[in-house]
């Protein structure tokens, strides 16, 4: 960890693919991570692990098997380990992933929509 | 964890007292705070972990040893395990902290700074 702040923004501004979390910084054994979202992602879950999305920018739907959140920016929800999940976003939004390192954005469900994981910005 | 989004603004409107955090969510073992904070606080160190300081308005410093932090809105520092640490801030600083469950404020300097522990709101 370097000895100097983290700027959001900034950091906002080297991502160049939107579903392709980024990590900006380590606590122990957890990432905190950035990532843009528009359109439609697919359902999954973590088994292990409860998930924060922290919106920064923009609008996140994430449909739940019973319900849906909607977070606008400087909204947060956390979701609970196992349950599973889909994030939408009609328009781009940024977003704030604060989880264990080694969490794959699909989850259990590996495909065309998992993201090379642990890539540092 | 109840099935709906969480607010920074409407939780920060709810701090009644500055350089007390109060839960906002809790992750798995890892729990989000929001705290006021103004003036100096103490030195102090946290031996078993990692603390994460995301400035959401205003503007914190946080002094270590070896040098010092300066954050404005949208940054974020984490501190790294075990090292002295002094967050200060000329007007009020409006922080999310981010530290597992059971951390305290003062760290191993328990005293007159130091906050009651797990409240939520």
């Amino acid at each position: 960890m370097g000895q100097q702040a983290i700027n959001l923004r900034d950091k906002l501004a080297l991502l160049s693919e939107q579903w392709s979390p980024r990590v900006i910084a380590e606590m122990n054994d957890y990432q905190l991570k950035l990532v843009r979202m528009e359109g439609e992602f697919i359902w999954h879950d973590h088994p292990d692990t409860d998930e924060t999305f922290l919106v920064l920018e923009g609008r996140l739907r994430i449909d739940l098997e019973d319900g849906a959140i909607e977070l606008g920016a400087g909204e947060l929800y956390v979701v609970p380990k196992g349950r599973r999940h889909k994030p939408s976003a009609r328009e781009e939004a940024k977003v704030l992933l604060i989880e264990p390192r080694g969490v794959i954005n699909t989850g259990r469900e590996h495909g065309a929509r998992t993201a090379q994981n642990d890539v540092w910005i």
